[in-house]
């Protein structure tokens, strides 16, 4: 039971950033989006992963592998944004 | 070193949902986040919080009871503008 706990969060924890990026491919907006927060949630992901593989545990493996692609998805497009966004111009003068 | 990895893995995923939980409560904009991954993220934290209690690991419980916090705000805060965002209005006629 306590198992199936686990099992059942680790699956809508990893498939939860689907959502997300299918949002941000399609709509390509990432205005509301923190960049500081897939800096360092993807990092973060990176880390799981390699921990996963230090201590060989294939769930862990599995779950941030997938979570990682779709961070970095996220991630790249939003720092593509925030790069192509001009810098706000100067109030005219009139 | 191994045990490092994960601790600082961890700390990263957790803090990461800070930034974006105070630039939601600060623009108020939430456009570009994902009402479906929000309700499926909260959901599976909630989910790893009560294995955490189950297995008693406290680093668990700690981490995503942070983390529940965080998600449960910008869920909260996402589902409140999706109910008072009117229907989009019929062309007008002429």
């Amino acid at each position: 039971m306590t198992d199936m706990i686990g099992l059942f969060a680790a699956v809508l924890t990893t498939i939860s950033f689907l959502p997300q990026t299918l949002l941000v491919l399609r709509t390509g907006k990432t205005d509301g989006i923190s960049l500081c927060m897939y800096a360092l949630f993807t990092t973060g992901v990176a880390g799981w992963l390699a921990y996963g593989v230090l201590v060989g545990a294939l769930p862990i493996i599995l779950a941030n592998a997938i979570t990682l692609a779709l961070a970095t998805t996220i991630l790249t497009l939003k720092v593509r944004a925030v790069l192509e966004t001009p810098s706000a111009p100067l109030p005219a003068s009139t």
